[in-house]
């Protein structure tokens, strides 16, 4: 008997397969592209340049922070109270692994 | 008096603001990618390929139902009832227009 199954296992036919979540959400993948480009980041940039909410914008740096994706640092600038974003080891290996992932996506859409 | 604010209409510099969540989500890119290869692709196959469960498929499928990406076929081979994925013309132009931001993306993080 010829099996139908494709067996996820030896077939690796999904092209979405190694893209993860946490990372892949469009507005995460924003703010670590964006903190990826510089030692640290103000969270009022991001929030300015992804045109978000303070709320929406900290609920998503919470997950990548419980996923060790980025620290938070608070401080001050001048008088003025910052909060500051900034990606860690572990999440410009995770952006990497994104955008490998998303290369090989966009090479089998160009092949077909 | 020099303004800090960034200007969302004038100023570009959000790098995720070109994805469309209703394509962006991993599992539809992963359809609609597949279904773009293909006059039709079966659900079953979809499901296995991905590593879904039916109902889990049938929630992203109906979303891109609803966005006007796919059109669903049901149908019969031979005696054994079937469910088809098909992807429209307005599904083919939203996925190329994902993978052109996805470049710019993967150009962006390159270049840094």
């Amino acid at each position: 008997m010829v099996s139908e199954q494709i067996d996820p296992g030896t077939e690796d036919t999904s092209p979405t397969v190694r893209l993860d979540e946490t990372v892949h959400q469009r507005v995460r993948l924003g703010v670590l592209t964006i903190a990826n480009e510089a030692r640290r980041v103000e969270f009022r940039f991001l929030q300015e340049t992804m045109g978000l909410t303070a709320g929406n914008l900290s609920q998503h740096i919470r997950v990548l922070e419980e996923a060790g994706f980025v620290k938070v640092e608070k401080g001050l600038e001048g008088r003025r109270p910052r909060t500051w974003v900034v990606i860690t080891r572990d999440g410009k290996s995770a952006l990497r692994q994104e955008i490998a992932a998303l290369k090989v996506l966009v090479d089998r859409f160009e092949g077909t």
